[in-house]
């Protein structure tokens, strides 16, 4: 379970001046209990259930909530995923806030999901992006675990991934991971991003532990894979640029052989997970 | 312009380790300057560019931004937004916050601009709703409003909207609209939820200011519609449910001659934006 | 019972340097237990009790404390309000804090209900204002409402209220109301002040759903009064402006027919209640 | 000048909504300038005058406060106390949070200098207490300096003050008074609270550095002040208890040869100081 | 016990990325459970273990912690401080920043204890000084307590200490102390800062609670305090200055007579106390 | 230079009352002017000017710096580290903490420095470890790199370092080097902690990145150098546990050929740096 970001729900409730909920202070009676359910409206993976529970119980402890499934699984239309019970009151002002985290860290894991599935039999794993909400980068990246993604370095203090830029910078590939080995933490790896095979071939000269296809047509892909596999066994293959979270273009590229896919889309593009509280 | 949100623009760059990039502070050196464009990549509005801007500021004060568009302005594919200038380690180290704010809150401002293009010349406004991203709500909010929607009330304490569950509690809606007349801010006006005829009609009686007409088909709603013009012309009318925002239902609910229907998608599932960060 | 704020209640206590209290740790025992009761030394209505509980169990949990009366209640001089026991040194530590929000809180009740006796048997209700104390303006209306009052926006986001800047900006009432109605949430009603009966007929003809009669004598009030029933029967009347808390003037205002009397003494100039811990 | 406290501004900001000041932003032109001036409308001392003008500049820097007193100052009705210009949004949507620090401020400024006014002549001076508004005494204790007054402690860790609980936990007073000597900081005095001449003997035997006249009558606290100057001229005397701010009682217990009066009512019970701003 | 700081707690555990700690994530089932001690590796003085306990605790509220010593205790090598059990994982990702609070304080105390050692058979008594690791001086004074160290002041503002500086911009010792005198809150003695029996003389004069020997050799250290003695015997001396932490010095300062010594060492340059984390 | 953590300057000055100098406040007056220079007392190398200076800044504007060394130069005792100009009451009331946050990096980077001139003509680099004072982890970590050293990973999140109680709860080294290896994100290296020769035996053939030799003596440390360098050419070798800073050991270790040397006791231990602040 994703281990509920206390500050933020607290946030979010704020914003939403659940304390001052005006409809609801007007006209529920203060003693007023409730019980409901919530349900799903779609099929796919839940992430956030008990970020959920937690913004009902952080507005009001006296409401109980029983989970009836874990974040991670995977659920079909119409299935309960808790009960809550406890003050009407408290149930209609936190509804909106934990439901907002709930749809939105679903939807990221069941997009996920989706892509994993989009990609099975092949040797390629589905990596997530630093293309993330700002301020809710763990919670995405959790999300992307368990839709049965992998994550890529969580920010930018955690690997060693050199670009274009940072190519030109140094004065070529071999300068750049050469600079990179001599000061970098000693347990980072350094990824060379590249988009011509001749690219690739300098990488591998200069011994960087993974190459990041960029861009690529699936055929330039496909032979870029093939040397990289010939030269170096050792050497890590991830692939990225406009694949796509939904196609035939994905499959293709997983299909080349790459051991992983990143795609900013799990993030940054997922849609909201429906889901609902019904009172009963 | 959006007022760039200063603590949460902080918050991203730590949660990026904008200030530990290892790979530029290996790569790059620590006076090489640099200067680059911010360019769209798809048509649509912008919102967040002064964000975008701050981002790169706040990392390094050393970073100069000419702006080229303001927020709201339309774009077309390759339209130049910004020229950056300054030293590249803080280019390359700002730029992936930068643009996870400019692109969400771009799309959901493109998002918007299309629902209100869909429904133009009828008589109906774009509102957006509650369901926003936790700790993001006013900046998403502001982007509907420079994509030519509007807002509906912020939170829970600045508006009235009685729903079902409401209705149960105080034990009916006449009762509901009374206490909340009763107890509510004298400048907030009644808005009560109806999925029927028969709800309209209750809520019509009770001299609500404004109903919210909830997942009726079309065809209902048209009814609902001339009931409400012809008993209580001062009346407003909101749709919302289910009418997604990119066709034709859309449109035939704004033929129908509500004032406004309000779609949670333009805050929970607006695509990001395409833009990025071309060193020159 | 007011929520106890707790970042607020811990501001305080660090202010205080409670966990610091160098008198009570060099002369009472860690040990040492003691008991004592909350008294009141006048008459008047409670507020904020189950905060300066917080305010002990904050500083250590390992206070008990038992209230005997609720938010809201009449109290007369000696009435006990809750009995607490526990570490002599925390109940000696967080005493001053506890009794500073109840005092403060108590005293805003205290006057809004001496208020609202005023103005008994008048149509009028009475309001608060925006004129609170920096911080703690949920507080001090919430502190409002126990005492009988009501509250008016909480600030300038849940409310519009044209005022004379607004209006000469706006070239005029009719222009002010009609930008206002165009651009506002339309959840919100438009209030517009008037000091005169000219600007009262004009808000009426823009058709202005609350006017605020400022500081007009009660000879004017009474005739704008007897005008807006007569041309505009749901239109509601809020007077304001050096009415004070007192007096004769407060009962002449509610005279007049008014529907709401707005007072910013309430909470910016209430008494401090008298309340004190004696020690069993 | 009071130091503006910047976090507590923006945190005042936020409650009033007033980047969201929807009046303003529908009726008023972006790019509409304005000027206005604060002003006095009663007599009295002036305090967090700085802080005003820091509201305005705060919500937008494009605003030019002129300052025309510094805080200290001693008004009369009508005087011109501050010259603002910029941007007509920006002052209309900081002038209620403005206002309110002032107000609040020069109110215990003023009810200060009432308070020193009346001992003038006498040897006391008049001090506050701990009984501040939560969060706020760092400003409350500086606006009673300004008023002419003078700090007791600021908190519980910078002053030895013993109660009658401290004495009854401690075994006494002497024994209250060597624990306290044994283990407060070196730079701390030690005071002692006494309602009778018999508690004074025995807190001067202790050697207590000051003795503090709680809720004696005048009779008494004069025959304590004789005592005291007799066998210990080196101690200071403060009293203390139901003296009051405005009237006989004051100036009956300063002429008792006190060297200190405190009064919790400068800062629980101040009024509010009546300032307004008025646009050109 | 020392009183845990949750919130640096919290930043320390973020700091060090203990709920993202891959290698236990990846290699130690969820479900598996352990069990531990915290031992010693050399003799001195415990604090800080309270704050040690509440690190696992706040990670994971699963783990128990039983302490077998107190803050405050002397132990010896390979003494067990606590037993701990609860989820493997947990155990693991808390026990650096567990051990780093423990092993900080615990040096401290041990420093101080072994300071007080040195000076044991003397009337002085040893102080700590203002030179703490920023954000840790609270729980640093406190350490030195448990060590059996007593506290300066806290701060520039619980004390006066008037040093050369001072007494220039006032121009003399006898104008600084009257100035102080004049405006310090009445519970604060004044402490004045001497390099020679001149300006010892000075302060005696002008009536100083306290008098400050900073960086006199001994042998001046000696004639200052018979000086004060016999002139002054109910001013305290304090001795500072180079004097360290082991050896020769501090003990000949002690026997000058003095009733503090004040080591910045105490809380500078305390060396890590070696404690550790075995699992059963 | 190290850039200045504002807000924990900020914690810092508010610790030490800054604002509240009462020594200051009634000695010096408000206009009085001051310039003075920052000096070493001793060799080192310096971190934290920056923030020395900001810290100054941070309390009043109106202070002038003029630095006239980096961080990272090395110094000889008498050395001017900078100038500063400005307002005489800040000059002194921001000093100790100034000086705090430059001893204890300076501190850090003077120890890192003279373990690098051990090590020096040896293949050794020098590591620190995550054993850092709570809330100063990036600090601390800058000045190692500051003094010559180099950081190990910053926290649990970005590398993985299986450790004893890892390979027991996975089952041996080579189970918990594939599940590293499965589940870490793709661009960190596994580094395996052994003490015996067999168990870097097991860490080779389970092709672990890194080899981490844990409190072997130096003798078995060759011959574990010498079994990895043969064996397996690229993997990296670290050395750890009781190594201590300042003598032979230190030496000896690197003296075996081992890539780098971590040690706790350059955050956890080093001495603070005597700098002063000399008034002109």
């Amino acid at each position: 379970m994703l281990k509920p970001p206390l500050d933020l729900i607290r946030l979010a409730l704020a914003e939403d001046g659940a304390e001052a909920d005006i409809t609801t202070l007007s006209t529920v009676p203060a003693q007023q209990q409730a019980s409901g359910s919530i349900l799903t409206r779609e099929a796919g993976v839940i992430a956030g259930l008990a970020i959920a529970a937690a913004t009902f119980r952080l507005l009001d402890d006296n409401v109980s909530v029983e989970l009836l499934v874990q974040d991670g699984a995977h659920v079909e239309p119409g299935d309960v995923l808790a009960h809550l019970s406890g003050p009407a009151r408290s149930l209609l002002s936190a509804e909106r806030v934990a439901l907002n985290f709930l749809g939105r860290l679903s939807g990221i894991a069941t997009l996920t999901a989706r892509c994993v599935q989009v990609v099975e039999g092949t040797h390629a794993r589905i990596l997530d992006t630093r293309k993330t909400t700002p301020g809710l980068r763990s919670l995405e990246k959790a999300a992307v675990l368990l839709g049965g993604g992998q994550n890529h370095r969580f920010g930018l203090s955690d690997g060693v991934l050199i670009k274009d830029n940072h190519i030109k910078a140094a004065g070529g590939i071999a300068q750049a991971i050469e600079a990179a080995r001599r000061t970098a933490p000693h347990l980072l790896k350094i990824e060379v991003e590249c988009e011509t095979l001749a690219e690739v071939q300098q990488a591998l000269k200069a011994r960087a532990d993974v190459v990041l296809l960029d861009n690529m047509d699936t055929h330039m892909m496909h032979n870029a894979v093939e040397l990289i596999r010939r030269d170096a066994p050792l050497v890590l293959i991830e692939a990225s640029g406009n694949i796509g979270t939904n196609g035939e273009k994905l499959r293709a590229v997983a299909s080349t052989g790459v051991d992983f896919i990143s795609l900013g889309a799990l993030t940054h593009s997922a849609p909201n997970f429906d889901v609902s509280l019904e009172f009963a």
